[in-house]
């Protein structure tokens, strides 16, 4: 039996609101650039409409509200109902907050003075949203009408695009729609200090969750056991109300679905002994977010079948850590990480011929149908990935990669190689007459019932190499003590002791 | 200490697929008695437009998607994109699929065929939506255009107002957007067995998390702690994994916010000894909901002070529960509970003067602003608290009512008195020259941080009474006898127990 795991140490940090006046400057400097570079004034106003809460079709029945992600950037607004607004010539920035009714002292809370949101956001001026117009026109301060540069551009991974702020008298300014979108989300690709400082947190966090879930983790449970086990713990531990992304926590032969646990898949089935586990899980703390995958045995010890893909997984996931550093191209580390795959599922006998001829084939794209990884900041899958000039791949498998970039210092990209036995890919693959001939029908039939594997950490682009921000066990045996209950990370006597006792029971 | 309580030995039900089949051949019944009534012919085909997923603003992150109510309950479909139909004449039901991409078996799961949905949903038969013209035109079998009832209706708590089916070739069929809405929300107030026995599955399960909260509760902890404890409890024991509601997780100050912990008003705060804690939470199993508060004092003691207060609301919420059964007129009981509230506040001397005069200045609102209760099924404000003909009070307080109907067998409606010390409502009664004086200033500001109190259980209205669902210590010595570890139910041994000891402690 696993110890059960004490309540973690672990204090919620304070917010540095100056994460957030960074971010503005930042902003602001790119664009003055920008403009300076067009032969453009500097001068107009960056304006955003913060999100407001959504109730649950005809009901009053709200939905928790979290913050559209541009708007949390660059002023890390907790409320609904805000506008902001950044003066580029002189950089100063404006908050805009709803004026609340008295009811809402009764029903909702204190209603808190605007020199309440000024001090708890830094930012040098607030107002009431209703003032706006007024607001901005005099601090313009010119004959012509104020210059807006509103948010429109197009998420690469939703294919939607983001919505302008909306103002009762648009007709009294001029508006810029096409500016501000690529150059605020160049901004949101290299993260600061400050902003890294959330992500290694929320990183902690979930890292710490996942153990709690690894040693939990028993034959006879529900899925939804696990996710209840991880939400608990970054949430009375962590302080994350929020996740990264609905929790995918896949046994079986539902390990192989990429993005299990929705709403029609919900964590429902009983885990199984022999069982591996897939479990996608990541926190979110005050905006910032972490997107991590472990994968393990139900029972707490790999088989040699299992021992065979996770090992294929893991020997892709360090390589592609150990080769990351500027300059490097996205995908040829999904390259790279496919290959690693294929040469173990061949020294494996699942797979037969040639690596190059497969990979001519693209047969990794069989085994892992999703992209290598993605940025990773306030959206789970960050903004950023294509800019301009940055064509998505059209081959299959590296047509679903979410950037195509060359590494820069300062990324946060996730590095999540899988390798999956998905039906809906193996049968056309065997039966089409180019890649028919590589598998090895008698070992691949052993996999049928496997699932997936996945091996997923969040990785920061250092000037020379990278950085794993995630801090979870990932050697087979590393795993199989920590859900026998030892501490993490291992002493090294554990280890020893660990290594005579299996010695021990192998001669059994 | 309070032992920490196992794991509970409950196990999620199976979902009764016939209680949505009795939901349609009731809607079926009754729109067929209204259309007869008015001598309209009884044909025609009911339209429900299921819910879609929904993206985070511009991103690709999706919500967990819950079904729309008045779908989830004539149709129990947990998969988002459905239409559901109901032929009025044969009573036949009709589930349209959404015809999914063959991508959706490598990231969502498995493309089940429309045969599953047929057994799993128990309807008459199941098509693709892109066939739902042809299959209607077909099923309708008459020359004339096929004649849709669509929703469309007000939501009275939200003031928002359903939205009618949407078809792409709606100019095909005839339409009626009146019937229906009025007929379908009065078939939702009065529950079915087998929705009376989730909802208080929905309640065991809830009870019992409130509990397991209470033991936790210790000063020095995070109130969204406090919610952690509640989610983990009725996912991880219950699979509940929707709550009916935002939890609010009141202490000190905070529990005067009728609806904190929303959030710009996070359950944030730190417990201090000698708060008292309001925490309004409850489970959702398979749509079916519960809406329980519990408040207590955070050290697991009253004070005399707050047992004042407390019992003042215990008294309350005990008369309304034995005089409710048919007839009775919901806004009497409302009136009933203000009652005893004053005159409790009376006797602890807190208000002065004659009840009735308080009655008619109706100062009750002002230590309860909210109405007594609402109806609650697949949604915690239940629809059809004021059908045609009955009118919404315009009083203080009795203006919040959510319903002003009288009681009738099959209703579900939470008893939630209340007492709160609200600044921005004592301020204004306090100068006011018609409530001035009616408080006894000097012990009234002995309450001034206390924030208040509410005691809320679902109640199913019987034929000759009312039953309670809900399960939770309520009497002051058993709530503090559960805080102190004791099981609940309290065995007899303990309460001698238990009053022997508090009888030598109270000597010392």
């Amino acid at each position: 039996m696993a110890p059960s795991s004490g309540p973690s140490a672990r204090s919620p940090p304070s917010i540095p609101m100056e994460l957030y006046a960074q971010n503005r400057d930042k902003l602001v400097q790119a664009l003055r650039e920008s403009l300076a570079a067009s032969s453009r004034p500097i001068r107009g106003f960056v304006l955003l409409q913060g999100g407001e809460e959504q109730t649950r079709y005809c009901t009053d029945h709200i939905e928790l509200f979290r913050q559209e992600s541009y708007f949390s950037y660059l002023f890390g607004v907790r409320e609904p109902g805000f506008y902001g607004a950044i003066d580029i010539a002189s950089g100063q920035s404006l908050l805009f907050a709803p004026r609340l009714s008295p009811d809402y002292a009764v029903w909702l809370g204190e209603i808190k003075p605007l020199v309440y949101f000024k001090e708890r956001y830094m930012v040098s001026k607030v107002f009431y949203v209703d003032e706006i117009v007024q607001v901005l026109t005099d601090q313009y301060g010119e004959s012509e009408k104020p210059l807006l540069f509103l948010l429109y551009g197009l998420n690469t991974d939703s294919n939607n695009f983001s919505k302008p702020a909306v103002l009762e008298e648009m007709e009294k300014f001029d508006t810029d729609l096409s500016t501000l979108h690529p150059i605020l989300t160049e901004c949101r690709v290299f993260k600061s200090e400050l902003e890294l400082a959330l992500i290694q947190y929320a990183n902690d966090v979930s890292s710490e969750a996942h153990i709690e879930v690894m040693r939990q983790t028993r034959a006879g449970m529900k899925e939804y056991q696990l996710e209840s086990t991880f939400l608990h713990h970054i949430y009375m531990y962590g302080g994350c109300r929020h996740c990264s992304y609905t929790c995918i926590c896949a046994t079986g032969e539902n390990s192989s679905v990429l993005h299990y646990g929705h709403a029609a898949a919900p964590n429902d089935r009983t885990l199984k002994d022999g069982d591996m586990a897939l479990f996608d899980m990541g926190a979110e703390y005050h905006f910032y977010g972490s997107d991590i995958t472990c994968s393990f045995p139900v029972n707490g010890r790999f088989t040699k079948d299992q021992a065979i893909i996770y090992n294929a997984v893991l020997k892709a996931h360090n390589a592609v850590l150990s080769e990351m550093k500027p300059g490097v191209g996205w995908v040829d580390m999904h390259k790279l990480a496919e290959k690693i795959i294929l040469e173990s599922l061949q020294k494996g006998s699942i797979l037969v011929g040639n690596i190059d001829d497969m990979m001519a084939k693209r047969l990794g794209a069989i085994f892992m149908p999703h992209g290598l990884g993605h940025l990773l900041g306030i959206d789970t899958h960050d903004p950023g990935g294509y800019p301009k000039g940055i064509e998505r791949p059209k081959e299959p498998g590296l047509k679903s990669l979410r950037t195509a970039r060359e590494l820069k210092e300062g990324m946060v990209i996730t590095v999540e190689p899988g390798c999956y036995f998905i039906d809906a890919l193996l049968i056309p693959a065997l039966q089409a007459p180019e890649t028919s001939d590589f598998f090895n029908r008698k070992e691949l039939d052993k996999y049928k019932d496997f699932g997936g594997v996945r091996i997923e950490s969040d990785v920061y682009v250092t000037s020379t190499g990278c950085k794993n921000l995630t801090n979870c066990p990932r050697e087979t045996w590393e795993i199989e003590a920590v859900m026998a209950g030892a501490q993490w990370p291992l002493d090294s006597n554990f280890i020893r002791n660990k290594s005579e006792n299996k010695l021990n029971l192998d001669s059994n």
